[in-house]
C-alpha cells in the first residue's frame, strides 16, 4: 500500500461542509429558551425571549416640535411678512404640565418644544416666523398648516403596536423605547453556563512554570473571553491528562452543571479520537459530525448527549477560535432563541492572491490597514497555523469559501473582526 | 427687519464642524491616564496602560506541528516511495515531558503534534510518508528537509519582543497569547465613571405614570447603555428641573464624583442656554464649543471644567445618541488611552436619494436590508427626528459628510451600527 492511499483514522472522517454540519446540529437540538425577568436598565445586549407590545400610546399628548407658538392654523392663512397675521398672546405653556386655557379664534399661546398643545391649538408657528409688536401681540410672517410642527398622540406608536420581537438582541435604543412606555422590565433568555474542559497531557496552568515539553493552557482563556463576549457565562473546569477515564468524568462533570460543553482537546490523532470516544459514551445521540472540510479546524467534532450540545474543538489556539465562531457561537445565539448574530464584520480589499482548494472552507488571518483614500486593504497574515502570535498580528479572518479556488487580488472581501 | 435676519440666541452660536468640535475638546484635556492591575482572564476589552514585552519566549522547546516520526533530516535524503530509507525507532516522545535519548544516525522516535524533539532529531517525517516494516523499523518514503514540521525555540515569540502596545483593546485572542507567557494580570486604564444628568420639567422617572404634559426620562437610560458599552460606569444622578440653581448644584456634584459629566437637557432653546450657563460656572476654561454643523445634534456643547469633559447633549433621543457616539465616545477612549476605536459599520449600498445641505454633516437613520445576492442595502428610515421608535426602526447610521449636497441611490456607504 502506498503512502498516499494508506488511511489512518482521522482520514475516515465522514467529513462534512461547515454549514452542513452546523445545521445538523441546530436541527437536533430542543427549542425551548430558559427565560427570566431581567430589568430594563440591565438588558442591553441580552435577547428578548418574547414578543414586546406597547401597552400605552406615544406620545400621550399633542407635543410641540419647535419653539414658538401654539395657533390656529386657520388663524394664519394667507399671512406673509408683507401682510402678517396679528395674534393675540393669551397664554404660556409650562413643560410637564397642561395649558390652563384653550385657544379661540385670533389667540395663540406661547409654547417650547416638547411643549403639550392648549386645546383649540392645531399648529405651531416657529418663533423665528413671528414678529412681537407689543407686549401680548406677535404677526405672523407666515401660515401654518394644521398639524405643522406638531406630533399628533400615538404618532409615534399605537396601544398593542408590536414593538420589539421575540429573539431582538436589545441595544440602547431599544432599552430607550421600552422604558419610554413605561415597560421597566422585560423576559430575556437566560445566560448559558458553557463548560470548558482543556485536555492535555502537556498544558499547564498559565500561573506555573511550565516545565520541558510542557506549554501554557491558552485555549480556556481564549474560550472563556469568547463566551463572555457572547453575553454567556464560562464555567473554567481546568486542566485534564489525556486519559479517558479522567476526561470523561471532567466531561459528565460538565454535561450535569452547564447547559453546553466544549471539549478543547489536543491536536493528535490520538486525543481527537479520545475526545470522539469521550463524546460517544456520554450520552445519546452522541457524535454527529467528526471532520468538516474547513481549514484550519478539519478535526471538529459536534455532538449531542442528552439534549446539550458537546463540542470537541481542535487544540490549536487559530483552529479554536475559528470553529469557536463556526459552531459554538451559532449554537448559543440559536439556544437563545437569537434571531440574528451581531454583525461582526468590516468590508477590505484584499492586497495579493490567496490560494485555496476546492471543496474547502478556508479562514485566512488577515491584517487591516487603511488606504489614503479612506477604504481598508486585508493584508493575508502568514505564519504557521499554531502559533498564538499571528493571530496577535490579525485583525480578522477572511473567508474563502468552498467552492472558490482562492481569491485575486483586488476582490472586495467581508473580514469578520476578532 | 424681516424674519430671515432675525436673530435668536442659538443662531449666535460659534457653529463649528464636528472634527474641529471634538479636537479642540480633546486638545485640551490632560493626557494622563488612571490605570489599574487586573487579572489577565477579566480583561477582556480592556485598553492595555502599558506595553507589554515578552518576559519569554514560545516555544519553550522545539515542537512538532504533525503526528509522525522525530528524525535527522540527513538519515531521509533521497528517500522515496520506490527506494525508501530505513529507520530504527529507538523511543516514543510523550506529550508533556522531555523526550529520554537522543537519537543518531539511523535512528527515530514517535512523536505526535505537540510534542518535544529529542536532541539529534532536526525534523519530523509525518506519518502518512512512512511504513511501518517490523516492530521497530520503519520506511521513509519520502525525504524531509532540516526544520520540516517543527517550531523552533522562539519562533512565535522572543524574549523582550513588542508583543502588544499601550494603547490596544484587548480581545480573545490577546488574553490567550498573554497568558501563553505567564503574563496572568495586566496594568489597564481604569473604567471611568461618566456622570450623566437628566434635566427637564417634563421628565418623569420610567416607573412613574406621566401626568398631562410629562414623559419619561429615555436619556439616561440609552446614554447608561451606551457607557456600559464602551466599557465604562454610568452613573445617573436622576432627573432634574429646568432651574438654573438645582441643575447646577447636580453638575457640580457630578463633577465632583465622575471623571466625565453628561447634561441632557431639553431640546428647547432656553434650556438649552441654562445648560451653556450651567457649563460656563461649573469650572474652567468652562464652555469650548457651542452648536456644531450637525444634524441631528447642532445644539451640542462641548465644555472643560477644573480638567473634565463636560457635555451638553439635546434632550431629543436620535440627536443624543449620535452626538454620544461622535463625540463622548472618541472622548472616553482619548481618556482612556485607547489607539483606536472599535469599529462598528458595514457597508452597504444606498437604496433611494438621500438629499443634504452643504457645510453640515447629516446622519441618516437607515434599516439595513439583505440582498439576494448577499449584500446590504442602506434603506432611509424617515420619522420625526424627536421619535424613539423611528431609531428602533433602524439599524444604523449613515453619515453625510459636510461637503455632499446629498448622496445618491447606488452609492456605496458606511453604516454605523448601532
Amino acid at each position: 500500500m502506498s503512502a498516499t492511499t494508506r488511511t489512518t483514522t482521522h482520514e475516515l472522517f465522514n467529513v462534512r461542509t461547515p454549514p452542513d454540519a452546523l445545521s445538523e446540529l441546530l436541527r437536533a437540538l430542543p427549542a425551548a429558551v430558559a427565560a427570566e425577568e431581567v430589568a430594563t436598565a440591565d438588558a442591553l445586549d441580552r435577547v428578548l425571549a418574547e414578543d414586546v407590545r406597547s401597552p400605552g400610546e406615544l406620545p400621550t399628548f399633542r407635543r410641540s416640535t419647535m419653539d414658538g407658538y401654539a395657533v390656529r392654523a386657520g388663524d394664519t392663512f394667507g399671512a406673509t411678512e408683507g401682510l402678517p397675521a396679528y395674534l393675540e398672546i393669551v397664554d404660556e405653556v409650562f413643560m410637564g404640565r397642561a395649558p390652563t386655557r384653550s385657544l379661540v379664534v385670533g389667540q395663540c399661546a406661547r409654547i417650547a418644544t416638547g411643549g403639550m398643545l392648549p386645546e383649540g391649538a392645531d399648529a405651531v408657528l416657529m418663533v423665528e416666523q413671528t414678529q412681537q409688536v407689543g407686549a401680548t401681540t406677535i404677526e405672523a410672517l407666515r401660515a401654518v398648516a394644521p398639524g405643522e410642527n406638531v406630533v399628533k398622540v400615538g404618532e409615534d406608536v399605537r396601544v398593542g403596536d408590536a414593538v420589539l420581537p421575540r429573539g431582538h438582541t436589545l441595544r440602547a435604543q431599544d432599552l430607550g423605547g421600552l422604558v419610554a412606555l413605561g415597560v421597566t422590565s422585560v423576559r430575556v433568555a437566560r445566560r448559558l453556563r458553557v463548560g470548558v474542559v482543556s485536555g492535555g497531557d502537556e498544558l499547564v496552568d498559565p500561573h506555573q512554570e511550565p516545565g520541558a515539553g510542557q506549554i501554557r493552557d491558552i485555549n480556556s482563556y481564549t474560550l472563556g473571553a469568547l463566551i463572555r463576549r457572547d453575553g454567556h457565562t464560562p464555567c473554567l473546569l481546568g486542566i485534564f491528562p489525556d486519559s479517558f477515564d479522567v476526561l470523561f468524568a471532567a466531561a459528565q462533570r460538565a454535561l450535569a452543571e452547564d447547559d453546553v460543553v466544549i471539549l478543547s482537546a489536543g491536536s493528535s490523532v490520538s486525543t481527537r479520537d479520545m475526545t470522539a470516544q469521550v463524546i460517544g459514551q456520554l450520552g445519546q445521540p452522541g457524535v454527529l459530525v467528526h471532520g468538516v472540510s474547513l481549514k484550519p479546524g478539519k478535526p471538529t467534532i459536534l455532538g449531542l448527549c442528552a439534549g446539550r450540545p458537546v463540542f470537541g474543538l481542535p487544540g490549536n489556539p487559530v483552529s479554536c477560535m475559528v470553529t469557536y465562531d463556526l459552531f459554538v457561537a451559532p449554537t448559543l445565539a440559536h439556544l437563545s432563541g437569537a434571531s440574528a448574530i451581531p454583525r461582526r464584520t468590516v468590508s477590505a480589499r484584499l492586497s495579493r492572491n490567496v490560494p485555496s482548494a476546492t471543496g474547502r472552507e478556508d479562514y485566512i488571518q488577515v491584517r487591516l490597514e487603511q488606504r489614503p483614500d479612506g477604504g481598508l486593504d486585508a493584508v493575508p497574515v502568514f505564519g504557521k497555523s499554531n502559533l498564538i502570535f499571528t493571530l496577535i498580528r490579525s485583525d480578522g479572518m477572511l473567508k474563502v469559501p468552498l467552492d472558490a479556488g482562492g481569491l485575486s487580488a483586488g476582490a472586495m472581501v467581508e473580514v469578520v473582526l476578532f
